[in-house]
C-alpha cells in the first residue's frame, strides 16, 4: 500500500497557484506585505486546486507509542507516563485537548504501539506492537512494522479526509521520543550530536552526556542507510514518527494540509520527506520548538515556521495555534477587496502598489 | 488629564502572578513547556489581579492621521491614500476588518487628524488637525496638541474599558507614518538612520536616501529633547503615534492588556515607556515587523514578539492574530488539569516534572 501511494503524490496546481498570486498582489495593501499568511494562501490554493478555500473540519493526530530504549535512562520520566499521558489527552486535561477546543479543531488519539494494554473512549487502537525494542541493543523494529505504522497513519488521514476534514495536524506522546527523533535526524544528515540532541526538561550533565552516548551507540550499531527512510525508521526511530510520517504522507497523497508540531514532528515530516520530497509541498510548519534539532530538521525540508513561542510540550500542540493562522490566510483571499473592486465601490482611485 | 493619569498607573498584581506561575508549574505537561503562552497567562494574573481570565470582548484601535513631512517625498505613496484607505478599512475590505471578523475582533476607526474633512458612519472624529506641519521645516505639532492626541487615545481605551472591552491592539493608517516613526526612535535611541529607517515598499536606492536624510534634518533642525516624550513626539512624531501612545497609557491605567502591531505602533509603546515605565506591563507584543526599526524599539522597551509572518501592512494586523493566542494562553490556565487532579480522577499517579 505504502509503495502503491508513494509514488502517486502529485505535484501542487500551478496555475491555481499562479491565479492566487495575482489576486493576493492586486489586494488594497502593498505587495507582498502580509507576508507568510500570503504564502500560505497560495500553498493552500496549490493544495486545494482553487484559490477561494475553507476549512471544513480539522482535526489533530495524536500518535502515542512507547520506546525500548528507554530502558537506558534516556528520559527523566518512566515510560508508564506515555500511557498515563495519552489517557489525560483523551479526557481534554492536557494541553492538546484544551487547545484543540479552543480552535474548534477535534483530535484523534491513536495507540500506534503503546507498552502494554490500554482501552477508553475513543482511542483508535492501531498498535503495530507493544512499545519498540531497544536501538541501543538491535533494531527498534523490523521493516514490516514500520511500513505498518506508516500505513495506519496514511489511512487515519484518508478517513479524515473522507468525513470531510481538510487540515490536520501531528502530535504525540511517547517517552523517550527526542532520542529516537535524534537518531533518525543524526542518520540522515550526519549532524553532531551537540547539535541534533536536546537536554528535555530538568536533565542533568551526567544524563544528557548519556542519552548522547546511547544514541551514538544505537547508531553504531544499526548502521542505518541514510538513503533507505525505511531502514533508518525501523532501526532506530519509533512507532509514533512512523504514524506521523505515514500522516504526512496521506496528507500530500489525499491532497490535504499537514501542519508540523515539534521536533518529533518534524522529524517525522523528514522521513515523509525522504520517502518523497513531494510530500513538503503539502506540509505547513507552526512553531519553532526549543529541542536543538528542530530546526535542522525543517532546514533539510526547507520549512520556515511562523509562531516563536518557545514551547516544548509535544502532544501536537503547536497545531491548533497554527490552525487559526491558517484559517486567517483564507479569509485574507476570500474577503480582502482588490484595487480594482474597491475603485469600481467608492469612487476613489486607491492604489498604493 | 495625562499628568492626571500618568502617575497613577499601577505595578502589577504580584500575588496573583505568584499564584498563576504556581499553577501552571503544577499543570500535566513538563514545568514552563508551554513557554510564552505561560508568560502571556502570568501577565493577564498580573493585568486583571486574578488567575482565571476571560477576554469578553476585543477591539483594535485604528488610529489615521496625515504627516506634513510627506511633502518632501518620503513616501511613494500619494498623501490622499490616508483618507481612502480609512474609508477601505471602515467598510471592512482591508486586512484588519477581514482579520479582525475573523478573530471575532471589533475595529474602532479614529480619525486624530486626517487631512481634510472625512465622514463615515463608524469613524471616531477625534481629529486634532488635519494633519501634523512638516517636521523638515519645523515642529511636526505644538506640545498641546501632542498631549490632546495622547489623551484621545486614553479616553478611546476608556470608553471601550466602560463597554466591556478586556483587549485592545493598535493600529494606525497613515502616508509617511515610517518616517515620523523613525525620526521618533531615533531621538530616543541616537540610533543610526541605516538601522532605524526602512525602504517601505518598492523605495529606490535614491529614495531610501532622501527619506534618511529628511529625518536626519528634522532631528537637527528641531532638536527634540530625548528626556521629554512629549517634546519628541510634538517636534518629529505624528497624531497616530500620539493617538495610540495614549491607547497603551490608557490600557495601563484602566489594567487591559494592549497588543503592539508593527513598527509604528512599536514606536508608540516606545513613547508611552518614556512617559511612564509601568506601561511595559499593561503591553503585550504580537508580531516581528519587517521594518529595521522595530527591533530595536522593542529591545528598548523588552518586549519579545511571538509570530514571525514577515508581515509590514500595519492597520493593527497583528494584534486579532495575536488575540487568538492571548486567549489561548487563557484557556490553558482556565482549562488545563493539574497533577493533583488528575490523580484524584483516575487513580494513576501522573507525575512528569
Amino acid at each position: 500500500m505504502l509503495d502503491n501511494i508513494k509514488d502517486k503524490i502529485e505535484p501542487l496546481n500551478k496555475s491555481a497557484m499562479e491565479e492566487a498570486s495575482k489576486r493576493l498582489d492586486n489586494l488594497i495593501k502593498p505587495i507582498g506585505s502580509l507576508g507568510k499568511l500570503e504564502h500560505i494562501a497560495i500553498k493552500l490554493a496549490g493544495i486545494f486546486g482553487k484559490i477561494n478555500n475553507k476549512i471544513e473540519k480539522k482535526c489533530v493526530v495524536v500518535m502515542s507509542a512507547d520506546n525500548g530504549v528507554c530502558e537506558e535512562g534516556v528520559s527523566t520520566c518512566p515510560q508508564s507516563i506515555t500511557a498515563m499521558q495519552t489517557i489525560n489527552i483523551l479526557k481534554g486535561l492536557a494541553g492538546i485537548g484544551v487547545l484543540a477546543r479552543h480552535a474548534k479543531s477535534d483530535i484523534k488519539v491513536v495507540d500506534i504501539g503503546i507498552n502494554g494494554k490500554i482501552e477508553y473512549p475513543g482511542l483508535v487502537n492501531k498498535k503495530v506492537k507493544s512499545g519498540t525494542s531497544n536501538m541501543a541493543k538491535g533494531p527498534a523494529m523490523t521493516k514490516d512494522e514500520a511500513v505498518l505504522a506508516i500505513e495506519s497513519g496514511i489511512e487515519i488521514v484518508g478517513e479524515l479526509v473522507k468525513n470531510g476534514y481538510n487540515l490536520i495536524g501531528t502530535g504525540e506522546m511517547g517517552i523517550g521520543n527526542t532520542s529516537t527523533s535524534s537518531a533518525v535526524l543524526m542518520a540522515f544528515t550526519g549532524l553532531e550530536p551537540d547539535k541534533a540532541v536536546g537536554r528535555g526538561a530538568g536533565m542533568t550533565d551526567e544524563g544528557y552526556a548519556a542519552k548522547k552516548a546511547t544514541i551514538i551507540k544505537a547508531l553504531e550499531l544499526n548502521k542505518p542507510d541514510k538513503n533507505d527512510a525505511i531502514d533508518v525508521l525501523a532501526k532506530v526511530g519509533g512507532l509514533d514518527i512512523a504514524g506521523m510520517a505515514g500522516c504526512f504522507l496521506g496528507g500530500a497523497f489525499y491532497r490535504v494540509p499537514v501542519v508540523v508540531d515539534g521536533f518529533i514532528s518534524a522529524v517525522a515530516a523528514l522521513v515523509a520527506y525522504k520517502i518523497n520530497p513531494e510530500v513538503k509541498n503539502y506540509i505547513i510548519p507552526s512553531h519553532i520548538s526549543e529541542e536543538p534539532g528542530f530546526k535542522h530538521a525543517m532546514d533539510y525540508i526547507g520549512l520556515k515556521p511562523f509562531l516563536d513561542l518557545e514551547m516544548r510540550l509535544g502532544e501536537g500542540t503547536g497545531c491548533p495555534i497554527a490552525f487559526n493562522i491558517i484559517e486567517a490566510a483564507t479569509e485574507i483571499m476570500n474577503k480582502m477587496a482588490t484595487f480594482e473592486e474597491v475603485e469600481i465601490d467608492s469612487d476613489f482611485l486607491v492604489d498604493m502598489r
